[in-house]
């Protein structure tokens, strides 16, 4: 009789590890997948393989899944501007969801009957993992040890040390979480609203204090929206990009050099979907700077109407993705609405990073419609021969129309 | 019999000096009206009262207006997060619509016959100032000499200068304007959208490198939205804040305190009404430090729903003032609807000025949803006392649910 | 040692008829609460009461929400011009929020331990009820049997008879549900989306062939958006209005008139809380009448943007306020903006029920935006004093300024 | 010398009889043409082009723009189920857009120095001509002698009397404007806001009475939001649609069937660009019976967030659309979201047409979610299997957290 079979979203730590011995003692043959987007140091998969293995798992599987989170998530967000909250480059949601897809590709690769994955009923994790799952395979059972038994630390510890499986002591005191798109920090000072993230709390971004006295300039050139390339102002490729890179290394760049430039830190309060607020440091130099640079050059290019509505249909796209509303349909429409946004955003951003500052000092297009406006004789501040004083009075004279009735018409005659 | 008045928006520059002239030599007797909305240096008013005699108005009013700006367009730009194109606290637009009405209340008290402002027709200020006296006094002639004559300075300076008048030889480098809400300036630099602004075309703030390099932590209390109190972290009230000052005070305050910190500085790129775009650089260090302690305590006490809708209606709400939008009264509905958003709104926020940058540090209130999510057994990112294990994970099954049937309708049996 | 208490919302029906019972067999003080939001016929209440002691409640109450539900909800609803899905003066979701209440009340007042409803878990109104319970009293207990116990109606039929309590034989056909705002009806049709309700499902309005050859003209008048008269085209008052009436007595009034003109069926298909869709057949011929002369009306007297900002916020909280938004702020906050936009929503409307159509005949107010412009000299196809050839034609130059550019700039030089 | 040449967009009426005289006389070579939308009855077109020889064009030119008007605006309209104002068809705005493109067309086929328009500088079409004309040919020259001149109609007839020209002698007691979207008609009664049309007013529907006791059922079929097929209950081709038909054949065949029925009268009220009401009656059978279908075929096919978002965006598309705002490429966006959101826009809808009634009987789609619910065990008001009664009450406990923490919040403690 054959046995049947999960796929374990596995890291490698502690409740996973805990999850996977679990289950093959339960009678599970468990196969192990470790989804990359970001987060894996160099040589942090062959240690997670080697662990899954020693664990006892069937298969372990790598899947590197950053130029598809790249593509599929961090190009709308550019083109979306998207800040949770008007700060926060979103990270971990997103990445969840292109997670869980890559775990559900490989439980029906694999012929699967269950997936598992580790995370907590606390957070908004679990409901990301459970709506792509759900979704995509409704046939196969969803197992989450952690949410369903509230496992202690302890506990699983003991458990493994007395199958004779190592564990390391270290606790950590901030829970990290790293990706492509950000780093997130939770502590001690971020499980209230008033103390600030101490120095030693923040992974890889410097202070203000500590960063150069000499900022950095650099151009941004985009395409349709897209970052295309990233070089200094005197044109040379920022380390890390350039031909043959992959999609997302601009992004991986400029998280370098603008965490050495101070760039990027922040602290995230918002709500989560179950309506307590949630409070999280961030490290996330690379989408501040693209969407910084990305937003000056629709300055130049978008109407007005185009830039308010994007604001709020891009900020409700960026909302319902946070939240795993990720099958309606409403998104491929908002994502049609974006792209064809974009149209006209190409050109170059000229961006000064400097002890913490982005600084947008300029940019250009050949859909700037400053130029467009020049082309037609109106420059601002100069006057303009596309109209003259009379036509400029007149146009001031209808423009009053509608206040002067409403002002009239709040007033009744006696 | 009697000469018919005119009442001149007077602020001794070359334009409105010309204007008092010109109208004194075509018959009318000319009221001087200068209006202050903050952009009048100490001993200034006197000097711009001292010409309007020598160059012969019949009487000079002026106008403080600072208190009612802030009061009547300050506190709800604040309390709406309001920055034109995400980036701007629009200062010019605002005041010109509060310095047309004190030109009005000054023609109606003087019972004069026409109303005259230097706006040239080139940009939006005419269109204001022409709004707000077609809807409050549309029996008074509006004359605007320098829209629809389309003067030249040479021939203004020559006309005085013909007169007896004395006329100053130094032409500026930089169009600039000052006012409580901030400063704009244009130049050279600003016509074309490549370059930035130079070091010595800013007025007060400093730069990032002449910022000191100690940081300056403040408190920021707020009461229903409006801001109440602002203190150093160990409690003493900012220079120039506290009992007996005036409603301005601290945003007076801060933009010192904040240009001193490097904070405030930026260009803004943005739509005019004519559909060409503007680029203009700016210094606003208060508004800039008031809205982002605001918004952070709004994080801390409103709903996602409340932030989201307030961020459109908000952003609508400014636009529609920037563009003299002043008496549809769709402007009452977004004010009662901002009110009410604020009634939580009361708390203080730590906020840290330092080389340019503007850092949150934390916030507290007794509205705060943290706190009463704990209160309730919810604390993030540690469980949750408000629920168990298998209720989580049946939300998650029941949230998945929509996403799952659409994604099935979205494929049809065959 | 004293009994727990338990409140029962009653409403004489099979399942709560089974529940109090069980619950007095399984040792509870069953309080009984029968909340009248309309759908009590005469006499109806009496027998409800009388079933309540006959099963063995220790205290039966009736509680009358009709005015608050009007005051509450109805004048929002109108305010608001909602339509869920743009058809449905959404019934019964409201009432429930309303009833949830009054039970709490109850419970509140009699100190009871727990409280009881007999929604079943596949719809919505289960939600709803526990959101206002756990908000406004979360130390109660929430028991609800036959969402947990999924009841079939032979068993609790059965239970009563064996304990000797009559139960009635007869299964409806329908399933209806009556209340102030509107009746529903659910069945065989409205399981699927193809078939209509046949004529014998209606409850109380006439088919288009059985309504009067002659309509009757109506005139509604408002004041600050709320309903305060309606009579004849003569003046007479309409039969069941007038002075001493209650507040809902004009939309009882108009249920009558509207549904013998057969005006107020219609199928409502939208989605609920769980993203299934509902389809179900209502008769509402008030609310239908009353929110089409209130949007005439303010098409009379609002501005453009008040309309279509009110049209989007209102469906907001409309929609909101059925998914059981109920307690976040910004309910508050869309209330206010509502309040503020019907300051001017003051005025008289004809309207023509025949034969299912309800006809806007007509309209005025004090502050009529047709009157006002032409007080200004504007009169709409008939030319203007307002503005001459010249301004009209400067006006278009100007207006084409913005189109002009923008379709330069998507055209770059070479 | 070559004579300059002009195009003028020519109805045959007065206005443009006199303006092309006038243009010959002052020396221009006068090309007219008359753009067909919908508004040329049988043989009209003939007597057009005669009149305009007769008054001596060097060049007649007749434009069929109907198939386009249809392509580019109507389906359009509704896919945004676009109604002005909740009500309007908006006719005569979208085809004076297109009529303006035909003119700018015919003006740079015959190499024009300039186009003529008959527009008043009372409404919108002016402006709306204007704009398409100076964005699309800027270089023309732009002539409206209706406009600048205000010109009196006795004048008028009297010129062209005196050149030995006949000139009708019956005023019209109505303003008519036919087209493919429908017809508006102004007079005394629509100058005010209380008199309703009298019924000879009306060109071509019937009114209630007179409207047939029997109704007709229609099935109408729709392909990604656009109507293919409309037939009968009994699948028989309504007349003057079906294979070889033209893309309009189904809007005009309603407007006929409709129009019998009694289906599609109203009268439109609302701000114009200038910010003044305009009150006119309208006769739009096809558009109210088409975008009623369309709208509940979307109700069964479009998840809740894509109908409240297509109604936000589809009317700012379609109010932006009748104020010229043509060229901003916001439109293109709007559009791009429009086609996404119709791609599951396809199924049958039962419609009934009976005394001015528009029923929605019932629909089907294959991509219903009705059935897609159903396919997975939930059925509205049946129970359901894909949750159990556990599942319902942890869902509503969940979904009750958020209103109970900021009903707590609210309530700060002492």
């Amino acid at each position: 009789m054959t046995k049947r079979k999960i796929v374990l979203a596995f890291s490698g730590g502690l409740d996973t590890s805990y999850a996977l011995v679990d289950f093959r003692e339960k009678g599970w043959d468990v196969v192990t997948a470790n989804i990359d987007t970001g987060g894996l140091h160099s040589g942090e998969a062959e240690v997670v393989s080697a662990r899954a293995r020693e664990l006892g798992a069937v298969e372990h599987h790598v899947v590197d899944a950053r130029a598809e989170l790249y593509d599929r998530v961090v190009t709308y967000a550019i083109k979306a501007n998207y800040l949770r909250n008007g700060a926060y480059p979103s990270c971990v949601g997103a990445e969840r969801l292109i997670q869980a897809e890559k775990v559900v590709e490989v439980a029906l690769q694999v012929g699967a009957d269950a997936v598992a994955h580790g995370s907590t009923g606390a957070g908004a994790d679990h409901v990301r993992y459970d709506a792509v799952i759900r979704a995509l395979a409704p046939h196969l059972e969803i197992i989450t040890p952690v949410r369903d038994e509230r496992l202690v630390r302890e506990e699983e510890a003991e458990f493994l040390r007395s199958r004779g499986f190592a564990v390391s002591e270290k606790v950590k005191k901030y829970s990290i979480n790293e990706g492509l798109i950000g780093t997130s920090i939770g502590g001690e000072e971020t499980y209230g609203s008033w103390e600030y993230l101490p120095e030693d709390a923040w992974t890889y971004t410097k202070s203000i204090d500590a960063a150069p006295e000499q900022g950095v300039e650099l151009l941004l050139t985009f395409h349709k929206g897209e970052v295309v390339a990233a070089t200094t102002a005197g044109g040379d490729a920022v380390e890390g990009t350039g031909p043959g890179a992959p999609n997302y290394a601009i992004l991986r760049a400029l998280n370098v050099l603008g965490g050495e430039h101070g760039v990027g830190r922040g602290i995230h309060m918002g709500s989560t979907m179950v309506g307590n607020l949630a409070r999280v440091g961030f490290e996330a130099p690379g989408m501040l700077i693209l969407i910084a640079a990305h937003r000056e050059l629709e300055k130049l290019v978008l109407s007005n109407r185009q830039q308010a509505t994007k604001a709020t249909l891009g900020n409700t796209y960026g909302d319902l993705l946070h939240e795993a509303v990720y099958f309606d349909p409403i998104m491929d429409d908002f994502r049609a609405f974006l792209d064809s946004s974009q149209n006209r955003v190409t050109g170059t951003v000229r961006v000064l990073l400097h002890k913490g500052n982005i600084v947008l000092l300029g940019s250009k297009s050949p859909h700037s419609l400053l130029d467009a406006a020049t082309r037609q004789g109106v420059v601002y501040g100069h006057g303009s021969s596309a109209w003259t004083g009379e036509q400029a009075r007149a146009f001031a004279h209808m423009y009053a129309m509608p206040g002067s009735i409403a002002r009239v018409a709040g007033q009744p005659a006696e």
